[in-house]
């Protein structure tokens, strides 16, 4: 924990890569404790922009740029998984430490390389085929059955680039929709519920982990979270098991989710990891004695983790596109922590917010 | 609670005046609800404008640039009370709706009007005489008697421009510490301890207040400040009907303190008035439903006031000049609540951050 080498001191600058409300909720979490800001994005007027020290907009291929942005930042981490690998390193050529590390990160982009690498860590996915052809559809399809799910292996996002197939009659629709992207088909869960584990890793190599959240998802988008999950403490255990393993896995510095299906009979299906801060965890700003946003600077700057530990009962619920414009009928409500996070403009599935609601004392 | 006229909508511009870490903590609460903040200051690269869309550094007596902030911050609040009256009348003239109302900051610039407004609204004081000569010094000590403190009326701060007078022989010098600056001489109170009451009114008249908080104080400045205060409910009574009666005097929009001497016999003596966030509320941003800052800035602009109570007992201390050089052994303390408000230089005296420590459940 010092301000040379590996470290921040309060009033260096961390630089966050990105400009949505999870850079936003970082900057906020790294002002508190007395750190500069300093945001790079290729949006002007981003949220996380309007809360920061300094933006740099630009490219996240313009060396120039982000050559500037890390000599002022001396460590630079990110908002979204999605950084391409030349951003990551140009910003290391550039002289600073980029947690958590990019190989995280790069792992994260793909939905099959993700899938391949959390087999290979004994933590269960759902049966999955890399797919590049019809040809290959149909083979997967005859080996994982029915209803499944094609996607892109890249870029996949909040529900975008996706088909369901209900039999192997809708293989040419479903690989007509990649485009001749490379895709992965993945076999169905039929789970009983939806859990994410959120966890930190310090660069001392310290471990905390948040209470395990429940989630429902509407469309493919988070819709609400609540804590306690209904889940066994032995589900709970086997989640921070895998995350644990994950983390150590790549030396991870900072936070990281791995979203999971649970099934009836109490067994966890990894459905996907993100290497950073994550929707399901918005509760822990109230909900928690550190929020997962201040956990995650504390860990990439160097310091010491916070307790993760949860100090009331939760229930967040994302505000998407026009739900927002009911901001006056929340904050008017006494029992609503309302979060807007300052998006000019409002469309169908875009997140604009979210809600917490607390219950004391936690159960 | 409208975006026209007299309230704002999220994405719109509230104004803070003043760069100092109330403003950033302002700043702070107020991009969580999803306002932009534009900050006025006369100091470049201050703590505020690092958590701010857009900072005007400018003199407070620039009506330019007054009116340029004004354009773009249709409503306008103030971190501290010493306001000009200038300042205000150039940012009304220039349509912008000044909250808490000028005249609130106006009584609580000068220690004479102040005292005698408190008396007025039958709110009791230490005795206390205008004095603006050696002669009317010698003939106030002889009505108020010793111990006594003479102070400058106006840009009292923290401590500075007093002199303690034990006895009559003390007046000469204690006079010429006044530079003959217009000053009040105060009488003594032999208090049992510190409390102070923190308010918020709304703009439609609605009122909220936080526990009562118990302060220390060393050197004029506040060092802790712990909930639950030892109080009765009586003394907590008898604070919030002197709050609430000073707020509505003023058609009081916002956040208010008072700050008492609590008297063996449970007599509640005003020290003075913030109308303002105060130091002593710190505790508010994990301990209470809503931190004094959220309430502010909902009061200013038009909201609804959140819930006020409180979740745990809390110990807020601040950490004065060299005390925040143990940043990294307070950020390793997992009972602390660090926050550093990004002071570029350390002096004694100076607030740099405080820390806020929690116990669940409240008492």
């Amino acid at each position: 924990m010092t301000g040379q080498g590996t470290g921040l001191k309060p009033g260096e600058a961390l630089g966050i890569l990105g400009g949505g409300q999870l850079g936003r909720m970082l900057a906020i979490a790294a002002a508190q404790i007395g750190l500069d800001v300093h945001v790079y994005t290729d949006e002007a007027d981003s949220p996380a922009s309007r809360v920061a020290a300094k933006t740099i907009v630009g490219a996240y291929d313009d060396e120039a740029k982000l050559a500037a942005f890390a000599r002022e930042a001396r460590i630079v981490t990110s908002e979204f998984e999605n950084v391409p690998a030349a951003t990551a390193d140009a910003l290391v050529a550039a002289g600073a430490i980029v947690r958590p590390d990019p190989r995280a990160l790069a792992v994260a982009q793909d939905r099959f390389d993700e899938k391949t690498f959390l087999n290979s860590m004994d933590v269960p996915t759902v049966p999955f085929a890399a797919v590049n052809s019809l040809a290959e559809l149909e083979a997967a399809l005859s080996r994982i059955g029915t209803p499944a799910i094609l996607k892109t292996r890249r870029l996949g996002y909040d529900g975008l680039g996706q088909a369901r197939l209900q039999s192997g009659a809708d293989a040419a629709a479903a690989w007509e929709k990649m485009s001749g992207a490379p895709a992965i088909l993945e076999g169905f869960a039929s789970f009983e519920r939806e859990v994410s584990i959120i966890a930190a890793r310090g660069a001392d190599g310290s471990f905390a982990r948040y209470d395990l959240c429940e989630n429902d998802h509407a469309g493919g988008i988070l819709s609400s979270t609540r804590l306690p999950a209904r889940a066994s403490p032995a589900v709970s255990a086997a989640a921070e098991k895998a995350v644990r393993r994950v983390m150590e896995h790549f030396d991870y510095v900072g936070v990281l989710t791995i979203e999971f299906f649970l099934m009836a009979d109490g067994a966890l299906i990894a459905n996907e990891m993100a290497p950073r801060v994550h929707n399901s965890g918005h509760w822990t700003i109230e909900g928690a004695l550190t929020s997962q946003f201040e956990q995650h600077v504390r860990a990439v700057v160097g310091w010491r983790l916070g307790p993760a530990a949860r100090i009331a009962d939760c229930e967040m619920t994302n505000l998407i596109g026009e739900d927002a414009s009911r901001w006056a009928e929340i904050a008017s409500d006494p029992s609503a922590h309302l979060h807007l996070y300052g998006k000019r403009s409002t469309r169908a599935g875009r997140k604009m917010g979210h809600v917490t609601r607390l219950k004391f004392p936690p159960t």
